[in-house]
């Protein structure tokens, strides 16, 4: 298929941005079905069911409304949803070149689950490899986030992220000091040596302990956050308000809007693992399939250095202080 | 002083919740003076200061304009704020039986200065040593908590919390399994063998690992998250969204406002350090001061136990895989 023109784009775009919010009301109006006394006859029912099968049904409604908006409309696009994904037996990456939606109609399961504000649907467009759409709208909190390859990234259409930009300010001097570091404990929480888990950990207390800590690996950043919403945690490095986000394990879906937003931002992703000779090693954009994610805020120049430079001086920052993690994946 | 009737109560939550809404709306325009691009010439001077010494300057102001609020309406009541009292020699607990406000102008800093939206203004009001009244606004999350003793905790003043309430959940039969663990970093991050840096990793460590992990004490809980408010900690767990929340090392003021909420919505808030014989101890009424707080959400009963065994039991749970914190305080 040829290159979509300038036109086609900004019409999937607005496309996009409609259905994600329309998305997002169906998340919050199932979860408000929960909410409240007032009408007890039809809530009885629900408040009965487990919760957890409740949000799986959701999950499915979502992205199956998603998937039919998108079959109608541009019937020759290719689809890939978590949903539908996650029943197939493949593990591999599925993603070429032909213009390709990903979906995950619901980021922050856990989070929806227990009505913690932080979960959102999260509508990715890739060209030729490429994020070049994303929608994120998390409806609890209102904030809807959006970008379009050449059209900046917006949140709630109106605010341009990063939402300091006069000027961008570089990454900090001594980063990763003075950051807020974003990070999430996920799934894998096996208790064996040298595990995923323990991996992490070593990594979270390396980029938490003081300067001159841990053998010269102290990052003493500014704050640690766990969100548990890896699409989330992009749209706020977007925003600037975390610095860096690092986790592996979560899949295209979790991150396909998410990094299409952050690069038009002008933040950068490459990989959570640090290459040898991390001091360096160039640092390569990410492979949106790789499981393994390290995204940086928008930064501006400093008097000494480019906000590129600023960047991936954090990134191998960064590096230094974190364990490779063992996630894989074929044909990424 | 004499206890106050009811209507003299009423009136002052009155206050508070205007209040509350007027110093968050204060925190939110001098965050907005940061963002965008659309009055380079104004915004260059701001800019240009140092983000850190606006956010302070901030934290001043609108802790002065609480303070001058609450002095002009009543003047016979004793007023502690976070910024008046860190200026003070004094790290005594002060709050006796008389009539006391106790104020945070702004908890979550760092969010703040990054500007990640989990920041708020957290005003409480204390009678006879108990928190009495709360209110916390967060204006980028545009979510209003306030609870008064006797009637009821609430979200944007329309919503009663716990947001599930028919009926409310019983506490996870196998706690903290299927539970939201809530745990804060800090900024104790000292590297020394048994720091409260490394006391609380292990907890946290414990309470993520799977189950028969950490030789039994994996508690296996379904997400960890981090926030940076230990306010709006308080606040989800008042709404059900986190089921459990440890911490060490905060003070009254970013505690007062968020005990008053949780303990109206029919959460429980004790110590975060076990006692000994941690399976039978008595599970104590926290002490405000005593900086060492674990708060566990309102539950409804099971089959088996009352909502207050349910919480009483993931106390003893959550216990059995934490360390003691070595946070003290003179006069609590």
């Amino acid at each position: 298929m040829a290159d979509l023109s300038r036109e086609e784009l900004d019409g999937i775009y607005a496309f996009a941005v409609n259905l994600g919010k329309e998305a997002g009301r169906m998340l919050m109006d199932a979860a408000q079905l929960r909410f409240g006394d007032e009408r007890p006859k039809e809530k009885e029912h629900v408040e009965k069911e487990n919760a957890v099968d409740l949000v799986t049904q959701t999950d499915e409604d979502v992205e199956a409304f998603i998937k039919d908006q998108i079959t109608k409309k541009y019937p020759l696009h290719k689809f890939i949803g978590e949903e539908t994904y996650s029943k197939g037996a493949s593990r591999d990456y599925l993603i070429g070149n032909e213009p390709t939606w990903c979906v995950d109609p619901l980021d922050g399961t856990v989070n929806y689950i227990h009505l913690f504000p932080m979960f959102c649907v999260s509508i990715g467009f890739i060209v030729n490899g490429k994020a070049t759409i994303g929608v994120v709208y998390a409806p609890f909190l209102n904030q809807l986030f959006s970008a379009c390859s050449g059209r900046g990234a917006w949140l709630n259409e109106t605010q341009q992220l990063p939402l300091v930009r006069n000027p961008i300010p570089p990454m900090p001097a001594k980063a990763p000091a003075g950051c807020v570091f974003s990070c999430e404990w996920g799934k894998d929480r096996k208790d064996r040596p040298d595990s995923n888990l323990h991996r992490k950990v070593e990594s979270f207390v390396n980029m938490a302990a003081e300067i001159g800590g841990r053998n010269g690996r102290g990052g003493m950043v500014h704050g640690m956050r766990c969100l548990g919403s890896a699409t989330l945690d992009l749209a706020y490095t977007a925003m600037g308000s975390f610095d860096i986000w690092w986790e592996g394990g979560c899949w295209e879906w979790d991150v396909a809007a998410g990094i299409a937003i952050l690069s038009e931002a002008g933040g950068l992703v490459t990989t959570a693992n640090p290459p040898e000779n991390e001091a360096t090693a160039p640092v390569e954009e990410v492979k949106l399939g790789s499981r393994l994610y390290l995204a940086i805020r928008p930064a501006g120049p400093s008097p000494t250095e480019t906000g590129r430079e600023g960047q991936e001086r954090t990134v191998r920052e960064v590096w230094r202080r974190v364990r490779n993690l063992d996630y894989s994946r074929p044909g990424a």
